[in-house]
């Protein structure tokens, strides 16, 4: 028996450059049942190809596929691959291993450990702990966990039935995977507690408080407090030394979404908004945002060593030997929910030692000073409004009010003909094709557009001009009424 | 600012062939405080290397990284990637997208979808449901998610706290996410009840359907029952006929955990070893596991469409909104846990395309036969015995018994040297490059090897017999006492 397909492995690269070089559109719109009808034949996997038709069949695929790697794309907090970090996936892919244990994965337990060192370093935690998770949304996961077994360490033997009841807190602007965590783990949405944020987007630190307060008179336990640094949309940090020290004075667990703002903390220049993160319980990071590692590489950091073992360790007899032949401390694969992980901490290695500290620093501070000049561009453009100058992550986020909108009263038929006008301009620029961006209402604020902005291969000033006269195009091109 | 690392890219294929070529060990083996000895300067990530001192010390990592493509890697439920699936994988790396909407990922979405519908089938569901998560310790949260969320639909709003008491049911040779699950969805590992199996790994029928029963009478919800597939010693799949009828009488959840054993349903000779799994309410299948995509790739199915979505939404406004132009219904990331996801479906897309049903259905023969091949040689060679002859999954589990202690009385103490022989040789076998290999004891079995085996570029039954060859070498080495 023989199993080819190792030449296809040839063409890859190949192909891979000419599907997203610069004739190739940003995204060929196509609606999902017309595209399952163009497609039809390449989606069946019933029938077997052989390599030049699969050839055919892959590049059909990519050319309907969003290139997500081209400046213009600016529709989620990724966008833009560092390309040290994409050799190291495919090395990673290529020597297939799990992480679980220290013989099947010596070179990458010892990589993943010292990267932890050195980003625990970072944000300025010393003997602490940490793991590379499969995203933020399952690093929220990990979280409520170790809180919960810190506090109730019978949790994982008795279950939620028997413990008091408790409440988890966050900023109405944090990530939806709190709710996520609170049901999938058994708290119940009803007892995520919800704290107003301030027009920036930041946790209000006396709601906070009292909320803490109401709810240990009610006799219900605060498990963990959600710090946010780098909200989604806004991009706001909360005030991590405020909420550090509400949460030493009431004993509650205090875990900082860092998942977007985190690599702030590689700029010398930006690293003091995260100020007070290094009293955090725990911390998530996510550098398949911002930094360009392709998805997925997301670290959970907890202050405390041991907490990570002691909440999920099953002791597997078939996995975990304790009579192998070497030090099996090394075997890292039960602090974790996964048994088979991938070796997510090689790409972010390969980064590192490719830019180093220095490298790193620098990328962090171009993406600020871009999104500084998109914000101060959209400050002084007519048409344009900003929801927020007060920026601290490298989101920017605005209306574009077509001319026909001018030198009306802004009231509430105003607002709702802005919120549909957003969309349309979102429609118009993605058929076509002049760039990708979000757009989300926030609270009481109608549909905005948000740009956020990540290390990239070749993003500049011009993109960000570019992208913008395309909104402006797009948005003078709708017409009364807007469906 | 220009930010380079393109170049390296081109270097990869080359690099990855170089360093896992015919000449390369498949282990150089050294101690954790050893290895961290010799790479110490390339475990460092605080200065910046250039491309060509970056390849250096990426040659060193995988110099001592294991060769898992090798034939006598058999150390896990892994090992030998399809190298179509591997180049399905560098091009997903490369067009870095993640799952959630349409809009970003729409021919990956549709493949997804399409690959989904075609698993199904396999397993004879009609218009059911499912989603690629990253493993099948995941996979089982899912599981016990849906179970909950279907009986008790409030559970998300209000939490364990206020739901009955409620036992989850598994076979003693289960693999082990089962405990974690439990313990992290706020279940308790108490509340696991364990069910004995035969010797050949079977979950026993009647002592399932009286624990049901016994549960019942004390009050207590048996939610789910978990069925496993290809357990991951042994390879028993429990008789799902006979679970799916207890199940269905007692009105309880069915799952069953096919992560390793679901490849059998590839097969035209071997998928009636299944036969069943068609009423299983869910099942959780890992094609990273026996057929060789790289990690990660795992499936989860539910027979009931909308179960999944009902289950894990929280119509996040910033993602989902519902005023998008197109139609939103294949905006599949709200029923994910996940908010980030990779593309994991396209890897099996690709290999299902260059292979076909037919190439796939000769390839699980393949292995069986291969398996088969093992089985019958170790039965027939002195100093080797099996632990069950009962082969229903590709595993292949024995003992070998140096000459010396033939002839020697079986007491305690025998076995007790015995339980130290293996690991011994495990660990010659290692220190020698000759096999990576598995060992676990079971119940009250004694250490024993497991070899699995896997879809495979190029294992044959000559790799088997060297194998068995080494293990014979080094276990004759072996000398008392043994310490
Ligand atoms: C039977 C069985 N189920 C589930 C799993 C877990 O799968 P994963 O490693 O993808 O989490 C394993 C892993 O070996 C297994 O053997
Ligand atoms: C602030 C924040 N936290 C967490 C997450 C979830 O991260 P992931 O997509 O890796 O699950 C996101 C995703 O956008 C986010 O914006």
């Amino acid at each position: 028996m023989e199993l080819n397909g190792h030449t296809f492995l040839d063409k890859v690269l190949g192909i891979v450059k000419e599907e997203t070089d610069h004739e190739t559109a940003l995204i060929q719109f196509k609606h999902p049942k017309e595209l399952e009808e163009i497609l039809r034949e390449n989606l069946d996997i019933s029938k077997k190809l052989n390599d030049q038709d699969l050839e055919k069949a892959v590049r059909k695929v990519l050319q309907y596929s969003v290139k997500t790697n081209k400046p213009t794309f600016r529709n989620q907090l990724y966008g833009g691959t560092d390309p040290y970090g994409l050799a190291g996936a495919w090395i990673a892919e290529a020597f297939n291993t799990s992480q679980y244990t220290f013989e099947v994965a010596p070179v990458f337990t010892l990589i993943e450990l010292k990267v932890l060192d050195h980003i625990l370093k970072l944000f300025g935690i010393s003997d602490g702990d940490g793991i590379f998770s499969p995203g933020g949304s399952i690093s929220m996961l990990y979280a409520l966990v170790a809180a919960a077994s810190k506090a109730f360490p019978e949790v994982k033997r008795i279950g939620m039935g028997g413990l008091p009841e408790m409440v988890i807190v966050t900023s109405e602007d944090s990530h939806y995977s709190i709710l996520k965590a609170a049901h999938w783990l058994g708290f119940g949405i009803e007892n995520v507690k919800v704290i107003k944020t301030n027009d920036h987007g930041q946790m209000s630190a006396t709601d906070l408080e009292n909320t803490l307060q109401q709810e240990l008179a009610l006799g219900r336990t605060p498990l963990m407090v959600n710090a946010t640094a780098g909200t989604t949309v806004l991009g706001a940090i909360d005030d991590l030394e405020n909420v550090a020290a509400i949460c030493e004075k009431y004993g509650v667990w205090m875990h900082v979404d860092a998942c977007w703002g985190g690599s702030l903390i590689l700029s010398k220049k930006y690293r003091s908004k995260l100020k007070g993160i290094n009293r955090a319980s725990s911390i998530s990071w996510n550098p398949h945002k911002m930094m360009g590692v392709p998805l997925q590489c997301s670290v959970f950091l907890l202050r405390e060593k041991g907490v990570l073992h002691e909440a999920n360790s099953a002791a597997a007899q078939y996995l975990f030997q304790q009579d192998k032949f070497y030090d099996v401390s090394y075997d890292t694969g039960d602090k974790s929910i996964q048994c088979g992980r991938k070796i997510d901490a090689f790409k972010l290695w390969m980064i590192w030692k490719a830019r180093g500290d220095i490298g790193l620093n620098h990328l962090t501070d171009h993406v600020m000073e871009i999104a500084e000049f998109c914000i101060q561009t959209v400050a002084h453009r007519s048409n344009f409004r900003l929801v927020t100058m007060h920026m601290q992550c490298p989101n920017v986020c605005f209306w574009y009010i077509p001319t026909f909108m001018n030198n009306k009263m802004e009231n509430e038929e105003w607002w709702n003909t802005t919120h549909k006008i957003t969309p349309k301009i979102k429609e118009q620029l993605t058929l076509r094709s002049q760039a990708m961006v979000a757009y989300s209402p926030l609270r009481e604020r109608k549909n905005f557009f948000r740009l956020a902005f990540t290390f990239h291969p070749v993003l500049e000033k011009s993109h960000v001009l570019d992208i913008l006269q395309a909104i402006e195009e797009c948005g003078e091109g709708i017409t009364l009424p807007v469906l």
